[in-house]
Parts: C-alpha cells; structure tokens; sequence
C-alpha cells in the first residue's frame, strides 16, 4: 500500500496506473479518518469491484461550522494506515489542509433544497464543503466508482444530486450502515461517548428497530404516526436531545405530510426516517430507509 | 467531422477515442455558436496543440438573466457545422436544453470576488451560470485542454479560478481577441448593431488603442487618469452608454485605487483596462492587458 500525500503525486499516480491499465476500475472510498468497521467495509466492497482501491483520508474543514468539532475531531493516522492496508486499500491519500486549501476558498459548489432540510438545517453550510471536497477529490483521483456509507443517508442523496446535475463521470455506490454488537451505528465521533451516553445511544437503533416493525405490521400507519412512535422510544433514554426526526422521501428527501399512508408512499418510491439525537456534546445520526423491494436505494 | 447530440453519446465517443490512443491529447472549444473568426481561431489553436479536437455549441439559459438576450441570441446552426469543419474539429457537441438540464438545476458552482466585479456586477448570476455549465462540459467531454478567447477576459479569469479551486485536471488556454478590419472585437452579438451603432462602435478599440500608447509614453500615469483618458475617448461616439471602465490585476481582477501609477503596478502584475458599453440595446465588452514581458497572461 502507497501513502501519498500530495496532488501532485496522486494525479501522477493514477495517470500511470490508466496508462498500464486502460481497463482498469479505479474504486474510490473518500473519509475522514479514524476508521472503523464502516469505512472497512466500504474498502472491502471497492476490493470486490474495483481493480484499484484508492482510499483518502482528510478531515476537512470546510464542511465544519464554526462552534463545531474540526479541532476535536479524533485523528489516528498510524492506526488509519495499518486497518486501511489489511482491508485492502492499494493507494492512501493523505493531504494536509494547506495542500487541499492553499488560499482563500473562492469556489464552492452548491446543492440546493436537499441541503436545507434535515443535517442541512442545524448545519448551515456543511454540505457545501462537503460537495466542494468531494469535487476536489473526485478530480484528483477520477475514479469510476466512489463509496458511501448510508449511515450519512443525507450525504449520499446529496453526492448523488451533484453527480447527476454536474455529470461527474462517477457511479456512487451506497453502502449498509455497520453496526456495534448492540447496534449502535458505527461512528467515528462514538469516542466522544462517556459511559452511560454509550449505553443509552443505543435507543437510536432501537427506535428504527421498532419503525421497521411498525411499518412491516400496520398497514394503515401514518407518517405523523410513525414520526412520534419514533420520537417516544427515544425520549425513553433520559439523555437524548432529539435534534430532528424525519420522516422523507429518498433520494429526494421531500418531507412526506403528516397524514400519508406510509405503505402507499413506499409503492412510488424509498423511504427514510432519519434521525440527530445529541447526548451531551456529542450528536449522533442514524436512520432506515425501506424501498418496495427491500434494496437499499 | 462527426455531429453528437447526447451525452452518452459523446460520453462513448471520448472513451473509445482515449482506449485507442491513451496519449493522445483532447482539446476543447466550448461555444454559444454563432461562430465567427474568434472561435475558428480557439479551433485552429486547438487543432495545432491536440490530436482530438472537440467544439461544443450551446446557449446556456443559465447564463443569461430574466431580461437578457437568450431568446434571440443568434443561432445558425447549419452554418457553424460548416465553419467548424472548415478550421478542423473533429467532434462538434450540440446538446439540447433539455439534455444538458433535464430536471430542475439544483446543483451550482459559484466562484466568489471576482465574479462580484466587473460584468458580474451588472450581471448578477451570469458567472455561475457559466461555471455551472463549462464545468458540466469539463466531465462530459474530460480535455486536457480548453480554449477561451481573451474578449471575455473576466470569463478567462473566473474559469481559471474554478479550475484551480477544484483541482479540475484541465489546462486553460487563453487565447487573442480576434478583431474586424477596423479594429471592433469579434462578437456573436455585433449582429444585433445597426449601420450607425456599428460605425461608432470601434471606438471601444480606439479607446483601448489609446490607453495602450499612454501607458508606453506617459509612465507616470495613475489608474484614474488612464481610466478617464479612455471615458473621455469612448464619450465621444454619441450612441455610447458606457456601463463599466475599469482597471484592474489580472487574472485577480482586483481594482487599482485611483492614484497608482500603472508602471509600477505592471512590475508586479498584468493590468486589464476592461469595457462594457451599450450601443442602443446591444451591450458590448473589450479589453486590453498589459504584462511586463508583453505575453498574454
């Protein structure tokens, strides 16, 4: 496995590897570090349909608000490289901000009204440095395939909106949340958990366990419904602070009225109850999305 | 020469082009058609540096503003395959609206400041429109090198800023203003110009002609004087409604306070003494860039 830590490089990197390789499928799985089961899974998948797996790492801060946890947020790169090398990864890039961002950040690139609603609105902003940094990435690396995790179910549908509406020549494949033994959706930021947070963050899974059941045994449930059933089960776990709880369409997540038949909406298409849940200091996301067919998108 | 109207089709042409000639370098034209001897300029530039040369025709509704000239921007199309194939390209990309925006356009790509100035500022949206669209091109066509005429030299700017900004691999080849016999720009838009408004149009040429000789003999001469120098010279054709005279770095497009003087600014950067003048409805832009070393950027 190649560290490389500048554009320079990369862009060097892969210019060979297409030369030697006209064939060649270039996978891609865009993080930002501190690893865990969910990012090996991701590199795991490239392995299986790429030829090249180009893993990056890069905590960018341009998709973090002012008051939030850029400088906080947990950094391992020697651990990074030792979990990213077994689970397969070929080439690892590893650019400092400076070589991302060596001046005043002029360009952004914008998606509007999926932005806006769910993270997008207790986040102002984030999602514009997130699609301005997958660009980059996208033009560094230029892969045919990038990963993603569907713990971010909002990241997704809105790297999949900017792909489409730019005509990035890169399919984005969505991935299944991991989960710990309890299943609480791995994230980097569950360091952050103090004990007793850890044991009751635990009821975000729970809650969409017993949506899913819900959904699956009254037919009739509506979206309010479902929306407060939700909102129940995780006001049981005294520390969580509930951020949002929606209910929407996937991926175009159009809030869905209060008085829809959730098993009418998901005959025309996906959807998705996501949740943000803070404890403490620390804010958690997690959602479920159900299609007709039971695929993930 | 060979005509492709979609972007699979053209997405299948380039592929196929690179797997039979992996060295081979892509050169690209993006155009509003309409072409003229500046754009057959751009294509013999393209046709002497690469070995495939793509011209896109496309009038880009985002680009124009609710009371601008889409509507009745000239096309000919018949005519434009003629001149294309006449100065050498090879592919010629004519999408249709639709195809380039078949839903509605969520995602942007904005460029900050120096698209504030200048025509941005009496075009509000006019740049992302172009960024927006020339990025879309980038990843559909994927060149390694685009072509762009020097009339436009703020739209050169901008697009070199967003390339930079989003590590897009393509190299911008600025190019010469082309010019009519008596010196007026070559512009899709000098249709519109009556016998009268043509005829006192030059005088944005012998304005800028005249700037061009006081900075080689007056080199103590300050910005406000050279940009009143050129007001005065422009107020005399009596048609003209002159919008903006301004001085400025290139391709930074910062203002030069009044007082500088422009020979001590030229050891340090390009000057651009840019224009934009209206002759009845029609709107007309020029300019002239000053190096050190006398190149073009």
């Amino acid at each position: 496995m190649k560290v490389i830590r500048t554009i320079a490089g990369m862009r060097q990197e892969i210019k060979q590897y297409r030369i030697e390789h006209p064939a060649g499928v270039i996978g891609f799985v865009p993080t930002m570090g501190y690893l865990h089961g969910g990012h090996e899974s991701l590199i795991h998948r490239a392995r299986q349909e790429a030829d090249l797996v180009v893993l990056s790492i890069f905590v960018n801060p341009l998709q973090f608000g002012p008051n939030e946890d850029f400088e906080r947020y947990p950094r391992d790169e020697e651990r990074d490289l030792r979990i990213a090398a077994e689970a397969g990864a070929d080439l690892v890039f590893i650019p400092k901000v400076q070589e991302m961002y060596p001046r005043e950040v002029l360009t952004t690139v914008q998606v509007r009204k999926i932005t806006e609603r769910l993270c997008g609105a207790s986040r102002p902003g984030h999602f514009d440095g997130v699609c301005t940094v997958v660009s980059k990435l996208f033009h560094i690396v230029g892969p045919d395939r990038a990963y993603f995790g569907m713990k971010d179910a909002q990241q997704v549908a809105v790297i999949m909106q900017m792909v489409q509406d730019l005509n990035i020549p890169v399919e984005i494949v969505p991935c299944p949340t991991m989960r710990e033994a309890d299943g609480l959706a791995l994230s980097s930021r569950n360091v952050y958990l103090n004990e007793e947070e850890r044991r009751q963050a635990v009821v975000l899974y729970q809650a969409l366990e017993a949506a899913d059941e819900y959904i699956h045994t009254q037919q009739g449930g509506t979206c309010e419904e479902l929306r407060e059933m939700i909102r129940q089960k995780i006001q049981m776990a005294p520390l969580a602070d509930i951020d949002y709880i929606e209910i929407v369409t996937f991926p175009g997540l159009e809030p869905l009225p209060d008085r829809v038949k959730i098993a009418g909406t998901l005959q025309q298409q996906p959807v998705l109850a996501a949740l943000a849940v803070r404890f403490g200091s620390t804010r958690l996301i997690d959602n479920r999305l159900w299609t007709a067919k039971g695929g993930l998108v």
